[in-house]
């Protein structure tokens, strides 16, 4: 069996093997055990969530499964949801929809800069602006024929890299584990009980 | 044309018009003003992203349109992704997949909350964990068989409330614009160009 061993330490000279900011010993290592070993890449991702009055509520990420064992973060996440006034909130958060679009920036952004990295893509700079679509009556239930999500999500990236071929670097995306969950869609079930 | 007013002030007695948390005639003001003027539902939410190196990038959100309006937020907000080291991260952030259970935690509480609030079901407390299967192999590209996104995600509710029917407080999520998008699926387009 190959190891993962979620301590690799980083190289002292920040460029030694690195490239866009990743350690590609590291990633390639990963990379390798799983192919190696399928079954490391099974992973439970994981997030608590607390109700704080009215619209606002507060998610803990504190780790997860993955390599076939426990591991935690380094650091325990804690993010706030809320509404703006206008949807009867006091704005101490973003809200749920905002998330989603950040969990999708950060995910495309991800997946494009390390495939890049492991196809030796150099990238300088890497920015992005995210719009939605999305008519409240559906989640209002004012209009049973409006959806209630998102319907259209645009992702304009900007990206300074030493390729020319920007459709390249776009089907990099593809891979992004978040984009793939939106628009193939994933089996959400949800059990409710009395405390 | 019934206006919607986003500065709509709080009742100086906390209890005065409130359920859940939740200033109701807020609430009703912007259902009944978008069941009267459709067009006041139609939203577009949005987020910017920077990339920090590495697996490290920041979203931030500013505003949105909606009610055929610009509005912004009462305060700008930050999120941080990141990877845990095993996925050559720093773990400065959750990471894009935790950012994603964290909006559909957010969305779901929210809708329960907000729609037993309509309904005069008064809720005490609530939590939930949500877990997702997740596949790295899918992302790494080690097999085209396995899906790339989250398969299932499972949300588990504890919630103390003044009815004893949980499915009748289950159904409500059922107007999550989160969970509907993970769900049904969305249209996402992305455009790389450079900068």
């Amino acid at each position: 069996m190959t190891a993962i061993n979620q301590n690799t330490p980083m190289p002292t000279d920040p460029n030694d093997g690195m490239v866009n900011g990743i350690h590609m010993e590291t990633l390639l290592g990963t990379v390798n055990a799983i192919a190696q070993e399928p079954e490391l890449g099974a992973c439970k991702f994981r997030a608590s969530n607390k109700w704080l009055g009215g619209n606002h509520n507060c998610t803990t990420v504190t780790g997860f499964y993955g390599a076939k064992q426990e591991i935690t973060h380094k650091q325990q996440f804690e993010l706030h949801a809320d509404e703006p006034p206008i949807l009867a909130g006091n704005d101490d958060g973003a809200n749920p929809v905002e998330h989603l679009l950040n969990a999708l920036a950060a995910c495309v952004t991800t997946s494009m800069v390390a495939h890049a990295a492991v196809r030796g893509i150099r990238i300088e700079e890497l920015e992005s602006e995210l719009e939605g679509d999305l008519d409240l009556r559906g989640f209002l239930g004012l209009d049973e024929k409006v959806p209630k999500g998102f319907t259209d999500i645009r992702i304009n990236f900007k990206v300074k890299a030493d390729i020319d071929d920007m459709e390249q670097l776009k089907r990099l995306t593809a891979y992004s584990p978040v984009f793939n969950t939106l628009t193939q869609g994933a089996n959400v079930e949800i059990r409710v009980e009395r405390k």
